[in-house]
């Protein structure tokens, strides 16, 4: 049994508890938290919460622990204390500074040396695979990486910092027109617009101006002004029946070309009814395959590029290779 | 530059001579044949051709050699034999042999220190690491693969083989409603003919029965008698100019379910206008990560579960992680 820690008990640590329960050789021993421990409900199981201070004292008792805290904040700071001391898997996904965060989080786990899997999840993770794997199969070709539909939870809170909004829900929306035109050979060049458009649900409070509203949503630059939003107004009793869930997924497609010009094209989608539990799904899988890592005597930062897709599974080689080759 | 060799001048040997020149990082040493190679003309480049019995003396000349032949007879015997004196890559697919293909051609590197990728491709290859991946980030769930549109050169041998066939080709073509109904979130039980068409087109010899043909093509056990087939007879002229290309493709979907019954699908398809060169342009990229391993101190038989993603590609790992992750 490899003996599992969760670090944060927001949406995605409860992904991890209830994904951790669907798998036979894992054992969640308990669930670390900033808050008070004793106030804490498990949603999955009837795990254990302790204080994350309390974290040390895990040591020899847990093989790996799984960072659930956000990319702004949080694992930037947790990742590499955490390192020092276990094999930990997180979901690092601030792209843009992956590689100072590999770095650090690298010198940490040498030190203490263990496996620390980052930037896992399914961007960056399962879509980065792809388009590795799609790009060095296919050298000559064009990659087109598109998002939802589903719920961006950056473009919802800018929603709801629009003064007259009491709440909202924004999804991001790739444009099916588009992919189908890649998927039967073209391979366009695309602006922002042309690739998503983004449908905003509003709540506005009473009396507020919905055209004002609307104009200030629609115009937002970064957010919005590159592409065509919706705004529809909504109740809060809709809000919550009909946008409660967290659903996404996506695209990423590379149109290349063989030979003396023959088409090959490669594709892989999700569609996800659930973003956290499934990205919870993908990092108890690499929780498997940090402590393989580590068992096998590795140490240090790894990506979802340096680990064997084999390590992720619960099967043996041997199955792997009668089973599923 | 990484040295290769091609083992074998068919189809995918050719696929693999066209795919080394899109990779600036390897070079075509020879291509070795059974047959005379002063009669050999190369299609790609400007190749040099040499009798298989010659490839000994390439030792040191040649870091990876890329295999082939067929699965039925050729790889079995070669891989083994070469594999003692270069790193190999292969598509060895005949999937229920694979178990044993395996420890023969483990063995025979283990012997000579190589490194030998075997059953690579797209199924087996690319198919079998979504199938792979998907089961271990979605245990609860079910998996479908489907194979096509794409010519079966099995089943039109089949068809060439009735009498009063002249020439023919087969199609398997997935049945899109069902795989509609998967990705909508369905998980059917299939039956054989519920999941694949066989669409046959066949020029009949003058006089020959086209019923008779029909019949005889649709009722043929193994092959066509568990499918919905349809034969249609046409000219040799639409054979030649109409069915020449060999297109290939299908999908792995896997349609699972986390937490309380969160619906999770992941889905890889590919869309091939030639399954050749598709095939030739992985055995390449698997190439460069035979030679990686091998400088890495790695020996034996190794299949794509075995290997790091990032192998696969000429970019340094620091590179992969700013770009693609």
């Amino acid at each position: 049994m490899i003996k599992v820690g969760i670090v944060g008990y927001g949406n995605l640590g409860k992904g991890v508890e209830k994904a951790i329960t669907q798998n036979d050789d894992l054992e969640l021993v308990a669930i670390f938290t900033r808050r008070n421990p004793e106030q804490m409900v498990a949603e999955g199981t009837e795990a254990r919460f302790e204080h994350i201070s309390a974290a040390e004292q895990y040591i020899g008792k847990i093989d790996v622990m799984i960072l659930c805290g956000g990319s702004a904040t949080d694992l930037p700071e947790q990742t590499p204390v955490i390192a020092k001391l276990f094999n930990t898997v997180d979901s690092f996904d601030t792209h843009a500074k992956i590689p100072e965060f590999y770095e650090v989080v690298n010198t940490a786990a040498e030190q203490g040396g263990h496996v620390s899997v980052i930037s896992t999840g399914w961007d960056p993770g399962l879509f980065s695979m792809n388009r590795l794997l799609a790009q060095s199969i296919l050298p000559e070709g064009k990659e087109y990486t598109f998002w939802g539909k589903g719920v961006s939870q950056g473009h919802s809170d800018a929603i709801r910092r629009v003064p007259g909004v009491k709440a909202g829900v924004q999804y991001t929306v790739p444009v099916e027109e588009v992919i189908d035109r890649i998927r039967s050979g073209e391979t366009p060049e695309l602006s922002t617009r042309e690739k998503h458009l983004r449908q905003c649900y509003v709540v506005a409070e009473e009396g507020a101006n919905q055209d004002e509203i609307r104009a200030t949503i629609v115009n937002m630059p970064n957010y919005f002004s590159d592409y065509d939003t919706t705004v529809t107004f909504i109740s809060e009793e809709e809000l919550k029946s009909e946008h409660a869930g967290m659903p996404h997924g996506g695209f990423v497609i590379r149109s290349g070309v063989t030979g003396n010009g023959q088409k090959q094209i490669i594709e892989f989608g999700l569609k996800l009814d659930s973003n956290p539990e499934f990205t919870a799904s993908v990092l108890v899988a690499y929780a498997r395959a940090a402590q393989r890592l580590s068992q096998e005597g590795h140490k240090g930062a790894k990506t979802v590029f340096d680990i064997p897709l084999g390590h992720l599974s619960p099967k043996s080689a041997a199955d792997l290779r009668r089973d599923l080759l």
